[in-house]
């Protein structure tokens, strides 16, 4: 940590000097959220780029990387971004060393490491030799400086991968399947690593790689299956493990550089990539062209120059980890050729309530890219994705929230997409079970759901599923409405109701009235439920609204809630918090039990489905005590440290939930609105279309003055605590000035109703 | 025609001089059953060999072939085997020519052609280039001759694949996805073939290449998307379709001798096949030892000397056209390791009545192997093949009928199976709906199946499916009771009897009543049916015991019964005979029944379904009847011509068909008993364990002696018309007695009831 604030330091006053303020990527850390549960990815990585280069070390992570001390084993070319669960990708792992090409094992301690956009660099412990990485989109570009009196060896391992376990096919592991090596020249070395499994549990995927050095191989050994094999050129596959050890002497520069290309499709494609991306040996041009294509994009935002150095890199980090992924994978699809085609959304579950907002808000044509690789994977493979990697969907957790994301799309009124086809896969998950195949895509529960309107307890996270149905059943009968299809509209809008099934009125606790509980497929209401497999005996545990079944009663995955509890899930209905409030018992009730939520940490900043529920307070006209909990969630939670967030990213979903309130909006994803909170930026500008801003200002605004006392929209008053989303990319500016205490505005007139 | 017998009278000629009359394999005609419908593979391969090479001639049927004077595009290295529907493959594809290299399309006609066991031999028509070839397990050798004064040139076309059609996701078609070439060297070339869809309309699968030339090519041009380059070594994969020209020039050796080694996991992996199948140059070599791996199974059933030459080529034909399917990728598996791996399973719904019973009798080794491929598609797939083609499942016709496989190596007691995986496997089939993904796998209209205890009219094959689903819970049921489970065996057992539930007792047509007829979900059964999607008009269709719905009515996939009619399938409850028998009225009625049926040509001879039919007389205790009818139907539909097929071979289900019944043997696939009727060959000595013989001979055999008035089992009188498989297989003889009259012989004890 001391070390890593101390370089930040130093390249912001180098940066300072050349660049002067206005670039903009110098405020993104990559080491934000690395630390702690963030687990995000801190190696280069180029936005949506499909090479993310990183550390692996032991016992590796998603994110391949751990602090110091840790060992690291070498650096592999694809990983992704704060990701829980089984690890995926690892592949094609690198590294330096010194000595005999006689062992396969080079694993080494760091002496320092040093992180920014797009640069990675260490220097190892044991042999002074130091890596430094950068990237373009599908090449790393490595630069090795050996010490002086050592001699240049590089270790190619085809065989490596994240998370390997003994079991064949234990769940949520990567499994190997194949790889190849071959030595091509003097300079060049390409081969393959095929794995299936992993978090998705998905079929086999193949990443091909061509190595370029710019200096000759003088000597090299290659293996197979842990045999080393002196001047043998070639390791076909024969599904067993292989790599090679080069050795460039000690003679000559001892800088050696490598660009390493990777394609989905063949080691000649990657090869190409390298030939189209970095036809040069200029590591300071791959990085400057990296960090320019960042600094493209993030300044589609600006903000007050005189904000914080934390609260700008809290700011830009933000957005930058909501741009590792999904992966722009187009014209590397070996499945099919439409393009455009991405992979590794990883989960939409995730990421459809802040990150796609997000896009949409500073990148439209991006989202509209994004939204057409799901309908092209929906029309080749037969569903939307949910989550996919390695080519593959799986595996879904909730509900099949590729809906939110394409209702999204509709209600900001995207253009270039073809909202027919949208709603015909959107009924395809509605209408269709996926029957063995659940955990991959569609949904699970289908039948019940349709026939009982809910899933009963014992079909897995019955509870989140029924919920979550009922809200992507809204977001197809608000494009059904939209396209002007009105029986699929009244059938869907009916279905939206379904959560209703499974609330249970009477059910107190806390002294709070009725909860989402679970129900058995003849309509009683489950208290004591029976786990375990046994004929003879029948164990039961009490089912309560923090109940944590698992892992003591039943499966990961099994479970009523799957990663929280009644009192969280009560509140996850984005469509329809009026029919919670009234439910509940009413306004007054209603914010008591919001109180009592986060006040008796009830609530889990770490957990997607309780993204909104801080701002529920909008709905009972008090945006005043929403902006209250989100400020001190902020403070308490979030930091520009490397333990800066509270829980796994999970591909820039949480960092998302925080630029957004930075900037003071908040997105009701699938709804064409946006909730106004207290900013933590004085001033944000954003370039909504080209040439065109949206403006966000605040007079006064201080840790005292932290209640909007009044807001104008393009200097007239402006009464409403939400803003459409037209409103905002037609330009304009929206002003507020805020006071000590909580004012009358926005009390009166709530967010829009559903449709 | 005439040519071609010709051709073989030579060769008979030439091999009975060196390898006298034992060599069996010398009746094998791979033109047999190449006409008309049999749609057999006529190029050479070894028994379930990787590699086809094969012509493919335009229009492209699916095994390439078509006869002379059609022309021929070229040769491409991978086809199938009397399959319908879409064709598969053609990928690799190579053609000889002379002259520039200035276009790709050297499509030309053929003067002569000739086929005999593991050879194929053509001479064009344009520039009187000869092109033999003859095959290794994966690696395909063409012998090119060039005429004396014209230069020697050899297209490699990487982007060519059976069945394209311009539409992009036409059903059954075959798409393009991408494809690599490359030039090694002066005598080698590399590359690839990435294709989707296809009849089973699977993902993409990708043939991998790897061709050696034994001379130095002097000249090459590549060329992507129909762009020809000039000395461009790599077209490297942009999704788009790449090839090479190569020209030896015209000096030196007028014949220019090719290996190309497939693979399915790489380039390298296909050279590395060549070095291990062919490592020389002697093209006789490669045919003699092809020759051996074919002579080495087939010896394991000798017949009388004197058999007539067609009778000699009917059988042993019969029984390679079953060996040349499904195809052994062991070791090929870009998916998973775990060998044994077998693909092109294409379709269990035809080969699982004849051809692995076939197998079972003759190598039961293979088809442990064969099973456990399954298996190891079960494990790492989710589901039980029932078609399988191109490393993916897919599609299913009527039942899940690897059931019926497992069960019938179950009962036939076929060791180092695990059938405690093999009845979980079973078991999946029958309880998880295979929802969206029904076509490739499982049991579409499951939920209903077991609901209602029928399928209902309107999902798609709802007869058929209904019927197979009751067997293969048949089967289900078998191997449960065997392994201990009784209670899986009772439910199984019920559930065996659905189909009763879809048997319209009152139903009459041809003065005989009850009859398998379409029932709604309500349970009303459907006279009139309604098609079309009009809202407004309702025009209905007569559902009678022989209507085609298809394509009048509805699309050739949504029928009551896939491939046939009421009255056909009516006869199809392979496990069930009793009963239906007594639906129908008792033993005379169902003669007649059976008679009027086959006397009033409502037989389909081409379709498996209706393949055990010709011996339901058994079952009434009229074996004489049954070998009438078999003897007439074979009379009739088979032959030693190319038109010797009356239907699709289906991977080798006819030719099986056709081999148990000349032996006088007929297995109930997935029970352990065959039918015994009159041989069409005089003696069968079968090799059922290494050493172990049992002979069926027969005495005073001829076209008027055609019943079996006595059957001795080891010396013993044998009054069963059916013979278990455990008698088979311990050895010994059965020998017949033949008269011109019906016996009382096998008119007593009829085949063994339900389990």
């Amino acid at each position: 940590m001391k070390k890593n604030i101390l370089f930040l330091v130093l390249i912001f006053g180098f940066y300072s000097l050349i660049n002067a303020q206005e670039k903009l990527h110098n405020y993104i850390d990559p080491m934000i959220g690395s630390e702690g549960t963030g687990r995000v990815f801190i190696g280069p990585s180029c936005p949506y780029g499909m090479v993310k280069p990183s550390p692996d070390c032991t016992v590796s992570p998603n994110s391949g990387w751990l602090p110091m001390p840790k060992e690291v084993t070498g650096f592999s070319q694809v990983h992704v971004s704060g990701t829980g669960g089984g690890p995926k990708y690892g592949n094609i792992q690198v590294m330096p060393f010194s000595g005999a090409l006689d062992k396969i094992d080079q694993t080494s301690f760091r002496a320092e490491e040093n992180v920014k956009l797009g640069y990675y660099e260490t220097v190892f412990k044991e042999n002074n030799i130091k890596t430094e990485i950068t990237t373009a989109e599908k090449v790393a570009f490595y630069r090795i400086t050996y010490p002086e009196a050592a001699s240049k060896e590089f270790k190619i391992d085809a065989g490596f991968f994240l998370g390997e376990k003994e079991i064949p096919n234990s769940r949520e592991s990567q499994q190997f399947v194949g790889s190849e090596i071959e030595i091509i020249s003097a300079t060049e070395v390409r081969g393959y690593s095929r794995i299936r499994g992993g978090w998705n549990n998905g079929p086999a995927y193949t990443v091909f790689f061509w190595a370029e050095f710019d200096q000759p191989i003088a000597k090299y050994v290659t293996w197979k299956n842990g045999k080393l094999v002196a001047n043998e050129p070639l390791q076909f596959d024969s599904s067993e493990k292989t790599g090679a050890l080069l050795s460039f002497g000690n003679k000559g520069n001892k800088r050696l550089n490598v660009k390493i290309g990777i394609s989905y499709l063949s080691a000649s494609k990657a090869k190409n990539n390298i030939k189209v991306e970095i036809p040069h040996w200029d590591f300071n041009k791959v990085l400057s062209s990296l960090e320019n294509k960042w600094e493209k994009i993030i300044k589609r935002i600006t903000i007050a120059e005189d904000t914080s150095l934390e609260y700008k890199k809290m700011f830009y980090t933000g957005l930058y980890h909501t741009m590792l992924m999904p992966v722009d994978r187009s014209g590397e699809n070996p499945l099919w050729n439409e393009v455009p085609y991405y992979d590794d959304f990883y989960c939409i579950w995730d990421t459809f309530r802040t990150s796609s907002p997000l896009i949409t808000l500073i990148d439209p044509e991006r989202e509209v890219d994004i939204v057409n690789a799901m309908l092209n994977i929906y029309k080749r493979d037969g569903y939307l994705p949910e989550g996919r990697s390695g080519n593959a969907n799986g595996r879904t957790q909730g509900g099949s929230n590729a809906e939110v994301v394409l209702a999204d799309a509709f209600v900001k009124n995207l253009k270039g997409i073809d909202y027919e086809l949208a709603l015909e896969a959107m009924l395809k998950d509605a209408e269709v079970p996926p029957g063995g195949n659940e955990e991959a895509e569609g949904r699970g529960g289908l039948v019940e759901y349709l026939s009982l309107g809910y899933i009963p307890y014992g079909i897995p996270r019955a509870g989140n599923r029924t919920i979550d149905y009922a809200y992507n059943d809204y977001n197809i009968a608000t494009v059904a409405k939209g396209l002007g299809y009105n029986d699929i509209y009244e059938r869907y809008i009916k279905q939206s109701s379904y959560w209703e099934n499974l609330w249970r009125d009477n059910y107190e606790d806390e002294g709070f009235k009725g909860f989402i509980m679970p129900k058995d497929e003849d309509g009683n209401w489950l208290d004591a439920i029976v786990f375990g497999t046994s004929k003879i005996q029948k164990p039961t545990f009490k089912y309560t609204t923090h109940v944590k079944e698992s892992p003591w009663y039943v499966c990961h995955w099994c479970v009523f809630f799957y990663e929280g509890d009644s009192w969280e899930y009560s509140f996850s209905l984005p469509h329809d918090i009026p029919e919670i409030i009234k439910k509940s018992g009413g306004s007054e009730v209603f914010k008591n039990r919001l109180n009592t939520f986060f006040d008796k940490d009830l609530y889990n900043v770490a957990n997607e489905p309780s993204f909104l529920t801080p701002t529920l307070y909008h709905w009972i006209g008090r945006p005043d005590l929403s902006s209250d909990r989100i400020g001190k969630i902020i403070r308490n939670n979030f930091n520009a440290t490397n333990f800066g967030l509270p829980g796994n990213d999970d591909s820039g979903a949480m960092s998302s939930w925080l630029a957004f309130h930075m900037m003071g909006l908040y997105p009701n994803a699938g709804q064409p609105y946006y909730l106004i909170n207290t900013p933590m930026l004085e001033e944000t500008k954003i370039e909504v279309q080209e040439g065109v801003y949206f403006k966000i200002s605040t007079k006064n605004l201080s840790a005292k003055n932290r209640y909007i006392k009044q807001a104008y929209l393009n200097g007239k008053p402006y009464d409403k605590a939400w803003i459409m989303h037209e409103d905002i990319v037609k330009g304009g500016e929206l002003t507020f000035t805020m006071s000590a205490k909580p004012s009358a505005w926005g009390t009166t007139i709530l967010p829009p109703k559903k449709i």
